[in-house]
């Protein structure tokens, strides 16, 4: 009989259960356990692990793997603590937002007779807690794999089989590669939804404007409505990176700035340009591959996916542009 | 018999029709134009309009009400073309998303035999076109409505009447309250999307990043899917408000920026601030109410959207922070 352990039963570790569980595995006992034991209960009632374990020790004792699903911040401090009960030969995984640091503590805390294999299942949403977990969590969602120095291949293969069990797609890197791509794609993202909720909440103005906000502000805000204390533990953990893109994105927020004030040309073509990197980027993560070259964007492909008729306008504007510029431009 | 004329049939303009079609008005014939034929003839089998009229002018002759439903810049040669040709008495209105122009324009080209009322329905979808058109698509949105100097109060209620048609509900002001809110709620979020594409697309690593990019990235950049032109279009009518929270969000990012690499303390709350903030305009807008009072967050309101458990986290982070705000942070 195998075992594994989910510490930390939110809407990852919980979704993690659940995904497992409907996987129908043969032999193979999931524990789960939470500081909050309403929490595991939860977990334990929505069927997401065969057992709840009150105490963090005893759920990691005589277990095959351990999957850590707790905020980043968290693990340093749990690693020390279940690093000597850890059996030996044991896989333990994470699946925390940024990886230099955690795979840093695991060196550190983690003994060497077992082997730790960053994870990191890039899949949310904007409730969290057991009660928003889903089986389906994971499914198509990249899964990133970062194995440890020391990690033996075949608990690399376990995490690499956790993943497609769960339906997502493993994507092996390293941390450094993790925590540069994850800093562009998902943490400022995570800055600019909050930026916007905070500039805009504390406008004097906020109570009217507020009636008028709608689906482009409910969807650009998303991501402000996350774990505040997950959030605040991603910008601990990636600053550098996150630093680095964050002010990126202001000098180019300053460059659209002085297009608009003086109503330059060039936003037309830099809307267009913004669209088409869209278009080929769902065109992208539409197809089912694991390692997908972006295709060039077709009228096709766009057409497909944004309508015909937005596809053809875009042609046409591109092609205006090259011909005349200052043709379709009246002030 | 009366006549409604619906000028430009993209999403807008088509999703009008269907809902104007649904109510199943008595003795309205909807008459629909487009510059382009093939999507007159889309929307006209879609059965968003009674008749498809090649020609602008035979279009909106002997018509009560004219819907302008094309982007900013083409309704002020639009409103000259056809001027002249209004019927006395009639009720001219757009959906444009800036004001200030549109109602300058309205004054300078339309004669004082008719009354302009701009509109602005704050809807809309990543799909453009009429393929795209729904009859439900203003369900329960804002519908903001910018009666003009000269406008007849019978021309204010008509619009006003669409509005409630259509499922929106009606909200009365003045234009520059309009353009200096929607520029907050709604172009300033547009321009955050498109500047997060144009980042992260440029990037020597984005095909990398592409792949793991998932449905956070999808959310915050999906108003960069929208129409281009009609984007600069809103750029170059609402240039000064929009530039103005350029600004506002550049400072907000620059302060976050710092606080990120100094890894202060402040992060946390800024977060928690930010959710309550979300999960209170939340709370308002799912009221069903023309006016709202933003509430106070309560558990209960906080609980019911954002799921029990992270709104007894946050209560828990507000009121730890209050008493020792060292105690949770190490770095």
């Amino acid at each position: 009989m195998g075992k594994i352990t989910i510490v930390g039963l939110g809407l990852i570790g919980t979704s993690i259960g659940l995904g497992l569980k409907k996987a129908n595995l043969k032999d193979i006992e999931i524990v789960g356990t939470d500081k909050d034991s309403e929490v595991s209960s939860r977990a334990s009632k929505m069927g997401a692990i065969d057992k709840a374990s009150r105490d963090l020790i005893p759920a990691i004792q005589d277990t095959n793997m351990v999957i850590l699903a707790t905020p980043v911040m968290a693990m340093k401090e749990l690693m020390e603590i279940i690093g000597p009960h850890l059996e030996e030969g044991a896989t333990v995984t994470d699946t925390g937002s940024t990886k230099s640091s955690v795979m840093a503590w695991a060196e550190e805390y983690l003994p060497s007779s077992v082997s730790f294999v960053g994870g990191h299942p890039m899949a949310g949403k904007e409730k969290s807690g057991p009660d928003a977990a889903e089986a389906t969590l994971f499914n198509n969602t990249p899964y990133c794999i970062i194995p440890g120095k020391q990690a033996d291949p075949s608990a690399v293969k376990s995490v690499a089989g956790l993943a497609e069990i769960l339906g997502a797609k493993p994507m092996f890197m390293d941390a450094p590669e993790h925590d540069s791509f994850v800093a562009a794609i998902s943490h400022l993202p995570m800055i600019l939804s909050i930026a916007l909720v905070t500039s805009t909440a504390k406008s004097p103005q906020w109570s009217e404007m507020a009636r008028l906000a709608s689906t482009g502000y409910r969807d650009i805000t998303r991501l402000a409505s996350g774990d505040p204390e997950m959030n605040r533990d991603i910008c601990l953990t990636n600053a550098d990176f996150l630093v680095r893109w964050v002010d990126e994105i202001i000098k180019e927020l300053y460059e659209f700035r002085n297009n608009i004030k003086e109503g330059r040309e060039s936003l037309l073509s830099t809307f267009v340009q913004a669209w088409e990197a869209r278009a080929r980027w769902l065109a992208g993560v539409t197809r089912e591959e694991a390692k997908v070259e972006l295709p060039t964007v077709g009228e096709s492909f766009a057409g497909m996916l944004m309508g015909d008729r937005l596809a053809r306008k875009v042609k046409e504007i591109t092609s205006r542009d090259k011909k005349d510029p200052t043709k379709y431009y009246k002030r």
